[in-house]
This record gives structure tokens, sequence and C-alpha cells, in this order.
């Protein structure tokens, strides 16, 4: 009877960070930690305003440039990239007039580390014999 | 002056599908697609829940294996259950008196692919001339 391989996934998400939450159970932390950045993407308008920070190919937008795309106003637009900044997600500095919001990638590496499937399963080979129980 | 290198990213997430949202903005009806999906995750309990259910080495669990891990009532945690269901993330099958749950792992794969970054970036080499405006 071969022996099971048991592959180490050293790098089984792209921050070489954490397990997956498809590889294990999440603990009350990690859980608390995780759902308010989940609840921060939970938004039409802030997935689009994320989008256009993070493909914003200078790495920052102003904020004059963010509130055009979307029939809402700046206040509107202000708390909704408020929700995104305490979410981790965006950094915003101010220079003169306007704010400027950049993307801090960490925190989307984090969410995509960990919803992706290890590149090789870990699930053991099952032994024929003794499946019961 | 030299032209911009413009790089065709067409395998640039892991899904081969689609623009992620660190690439390019998304559109209204991305958005509107996406951010329930976000939302359902956005909950520690459900998060806590769908990691229980994707990491399960059968591929399956029994809700009667998932109540136990928490202090809330069955119907309370049906009602987690229901709102990943009607997200997509997992589906459920009855049988006899129990409902069985497993991972849709189309939906997380959806997910990290639209928050991973491309492999190499697509920012174009800046021209020393003209930096300006």
């Amino acid at each position: 009877m071969s022996k099971q391989e048991l592959v180490v996934l050293g790098q089984d998400d792209a921050s070489g960070c954490c397990p997956t939450l498809l590889t294990a159970p999440l603990d009350e932390d990690q859980a608390a930690e995780l759902a308010p950045v989940f609840k921060a993407l939970g938004d039409p308008v802030r997935l689009r305003l994320l989008s256009m920070i993070a493909s914003q190919q200078g790495g920052e937008i102003c904020v004059c440039d963010l509130t055009p795309a979307f029939e809402l106003s700046q206040p509107t637009i202000s708390h909704h990239l408020k929700l995104l900044k305490q979410a981790g997600l965006i950094a915003s500095e101010r220079r003169g007039t306007w704010v400027y919001y950049r993307l801090l990638p960490e925190k989307t590496d984090r969410l995509a580390a960990i919803l992706t499937r290890p590149a090789a399963p870990a699930v053991p080979v099952p032994d024929k014999a003794g499946a019961a129980s």
C-alpha cells in the first residue's frame, strides 16, 4: 500500500499568509476580522469605487474624478469611501482642495488568498477499508 | 518619445474568466451581481459556516454538525445558511431528517479571481519626459 504523499502547501495562497477558508474552518477571531471587510464590499457603489481606485494606472485617483461616474451626491460618495477606508481597503491623502484615494492591496490580497482553492487538493486518498462511522 | 506598450492580459485571473476589479473598473451590472455575494460573506457567523462547509473533507456537511459549533438556535443557523445559498455560495440537499450543505466553488473562485492582482503589473513604464499634468 503506497504511502500518502502530503504536499506542503507553503505557497498555496497569494500572500503566503494563512490557511484559506476553503481548507480549514475560520475561528471566531478570524471571522470577526474578515466579515467587516466583506461587508464593505457588499454594496455595488462601493465595489465600483474600489475598482475605479484599484485600476488607476497612476496608483491614486482624486475624489473629483470618482464622483462624476455616479448619480450620487459627493457626501454620499464620501460616505462610501469612508466605509472602504474603515475596512482597510483604501487609504486617502488630502492635497489642497481634494482628497486622493489609493488601494491598500494587502487587504484585497488577503481576501483573494482566503477564497483561493489550494493548487493541489490536500484531500488524502481514502483507505478502502474502514470507511464506516 | 516612446510609445507605451499595452499588455493584453488574456489570462490575468485564476478562472480565465473576467478582468479583475484591480485591473478595470466594474460596470454597474458586474457590481450589482457581485455585491450580494460579498454581502453574504459580510457576517462572521456566515463566514464560519461557509468555511466549515468548504473545508469538509467529504465535500458536504449535515446541518446537525454545523449547529453545535455556534451558540445560536437552529432557525438562526438555517437563516444564515439560506442567505449563503441565495448568494450562490452553497447548495443543499435534504436526505431524511437532515439537510446537507456543500460548497459551490465556482462562486468563491469568481470572487478570488476578481480580487487577485495580475501576475505582471500592467503599469506602463513612465516616460522620463513630460511627467507633468
